[in-house]
């Protein structure tokens, strides 16, 4: 098949919850991802709820003009397999038991302690027109049927079985059919710049990237991921990676000095990484980040070889008592204050007999629209203390989360000068 | 128009992201949830990326046979706009200049000390087949178009302004012209019992509740969500709204020891609004949830009144020189004890001088597959203290945040008790 020949693929998801709204379909974002990272692409999602009529519609409707068709979802008994009733009027051909499925389940279920019977057994059934794709991380199979070179595959609509079955099945099988784009791509990741001037400093960086990059721009809390992606014939393949990697190292030099990771890492995973590296140990002192800051660091396995523990202070009597922040300090700069988070940062160092100290100060919320939420950092090391101020919107956990990637970066740009 | 006729609703969510899978379709659950609750329910969502020929179909194609066919996204000068151009060729005319919305923008600008030009004011665009429908939140204009009995309505796919744009246009418009079913639902919230054995209890129940009630179950990190609606007739609204009630009470009642709230508000709400109604205060201890515990805690605006403050201990050292933990308490159980929550609990409450102690400690994760992950919770107040056991998965942050939700249930109960 020529490599001009990309196979149109549509992905149908079936659930009633998906059209109430009560789910999210992480299903849809899981397959897209995945595909693309193999070097396909989905064309068209659609969502039906679990009725034999729209089920039938979709499926009958999409195999005009997709190559391959997805089904995810409508299997098991409560959902009284309605995807399996439906592929089976479709694709002709009775419901018959699969041996090879029933010795699984049995095998199971006596793992389990429990007895395979009643609804359960009827997982075992399948159309007679499919072939079976076993699903070892669940207990509905997968179902492969094949009409005209066209491919409905219908998979499980449990996301860590649909996700396996994508890996371990569907991608395989697509490139045994058609030979998939070369594909490759890398996430480097800013903070503290705004996307419209990293739009502006791109404008001058862009005439030396190479010809055949992509770039795409997705900001969120934990700052900007800028995705460099480079794809075509897989004859190509050595000079587009290549492209990839000279563009990765332009990059990383331009954006230096708001770039944290050029291999897709959050601020957590780089900072565990230094603190490991640099054998330094690390307290945290809180105010308006509540402990999230804390949770961020704790998130990434293997905090408690550095982490020494952290303080919320959220009343400003445990700023004094415990971080021993001195009260004439708070009454002359106030609590939110470069002051006072350099203070926090060093009484929480020296409380729980850490090399670093982070801190955060500041006002998650405001009771006015005139005065913005925003929040003093403090970092202390054995060369002195730093204070850093960021400002926010108008939504309290959200102001709570961006403030503790912002104490993380700040971290991080300390580290990096302080400790080479 | 007969109460049986429900429009039929497509949305069509336009948008590469979308089918790349680096973003997650919120969109299409907003919409469904937000249509659901006022008597609608959206039938099929179908999502196409940034393409002319595929817009275009998708709209064709959905207008075959929806009465209503919601557009999103695909707006704006980064998109080029796709969407309208392309509802301009299906409904027909030319882009004209929308003199109302070319003056909202231009204030809109102005109030940002920048001036409304290039490509910017071509967001004043719109087909001159449509009706222009405002969005205050944002720059680019919903658009509607009427076609034999039909409605297509295109939104901006900025989550906010689409919500917006919903809540304030779009169902007003359906009411306006297709009576809505009547729909009212309830959500109860229980913590601390599994699935299987809900399903069993409910077993007994069901025969008490009304026949007109539907039951769902939605299972997640907060417990169990036990959703109870009725859909009718509006003529039989008070007779429905009567059913809701009784079975709330009924349910309410059977399930008091696992419910902790019949109003659909989270643990950390119904925390908040029991510390605010008793007038006391809370500090708080944690090794394993590595504040996930006061983060949570702190996500609700007004924590301030009565949160002192918390340690997160990770080190054992911190344990026993800022909580005061006895060392030989420690030796004797183990950190991961009843005894040393307990103690933790006691220890910050003396510490921060709070009324309510409440501690954390446990093994998120563990080095082998014999050893489950697990935790024992701990609770001090002037009566006394009180510690209880959960165990986990291998999954070390859902255990951290499963820890926090099982520490805030434990409060909840034990307040219960000693508070009245």
């Amino acid at each position: 098949m020529p490599f001009s020949k990309m196979p149109q693929i549509t992905l149908i998801t079936i659930g009633n919850e998906l059209l109430k709204g009560t789910i999210v379909n992480t299903n849809a974002s899981d397959a897209g991802r995945m595909l693309r990272e193999s070097g396909f692409s989905l064309d068209r999602v659609l969502t039906v709820g679990d009725e034999r009529e729209a089920i039938m519609g979709a499926i009958r409707s999409e195999l005009i003009t997709a190559d391959v068709v997805l089904c995810c979802g409508g299997l098991g008994p409560t959902r009284d397999d309605i995807t399996k009733h439906t592929l089976a009027e479709v694709f002709g051909g009775e419901l018959v038991l699969h041996g090879p499925t029933r010795a699984y389940l049995e095998d199971r279920y006596a793992r389990r302690g429990r007895k395979l019977e009643g609804s359960n057994l009827l997982q075992a059934m399948v159309p007679e027109s499919c072939e079976v794709v076993p699903n070892p991380q669940g207990t509905a199979p997968g179902m492969l049927f094949r009409q005209d070179g066209k491919f409905l595959l219908s998979m499980p609509g449990v996301p860590f079985e649909m996700r396996h079955m994508v890996e371990t099945q569907l991608i395989p099988l697509l490139k045994a059919n058609f030979p998939p784009r070369f594909f490759r791509s890398r996430m480097l990741r800013l903070f503290g710049i705004p996307e419209s001037r990293l739009a502006d400093r791109m404008e001058t960086i862009i005439p030396d990237l190479p010809g055949e990059l992509k770039l795409a721009y997705l900001p969120g809390e934990e700052g900007i991921r800028l995705e460099l992606s480079v794809e075509g014939d897989p004859v190509e393949a050595a000079k587009l990676e290549q492209a990839l990697g000279n563009a990765s190292v332009i990059l990383s030099r331009h954006l230096e000095d708001v770039l944290y990771s050029d291999e897709n890492e959050n601020l957590e995973v780089v900072i565990s990484r230094i603190f490991h590296e640099k054998k330094l140990s690390l307290a945290i002192a809180e105010s308006l980040t509540g402990g999230m800051l804390t949770a961020t660091v704790v998130s990434v396995s293997g905090a408690s070889d550095f982490l020494k523990g952290s303080v919320t202070a959220y009343e400003t009597a445990v700023k004094i008592d415990l971080l021993g922040v001195p009260k004439a300090l708070i009454e002359k700069h106030t609590v939110v204050s470069a002051e006072v988070a350099q203070s926090m940062a060093e009484g929480v160092r020296n409380l729980l007999g850490a090399d670093i100290g982070l801190a955060t100060t500041g006002l998650a919320e405001t009771g006015s629209e005139k005065e913005m939420p925003h929040a003093w950092l403090g970092y202390a090391d054995r060369f002195g203390t730093d204070a850093r101020h960021e400002t926010f919107v108008f939504d309290r956990k959200l102001n709570i989360r961006k403030a503790s990637f912002a104490a993380l970066y700040f971290c991080i740009k300390n580290l990096r000068t302080n400790f080479v």
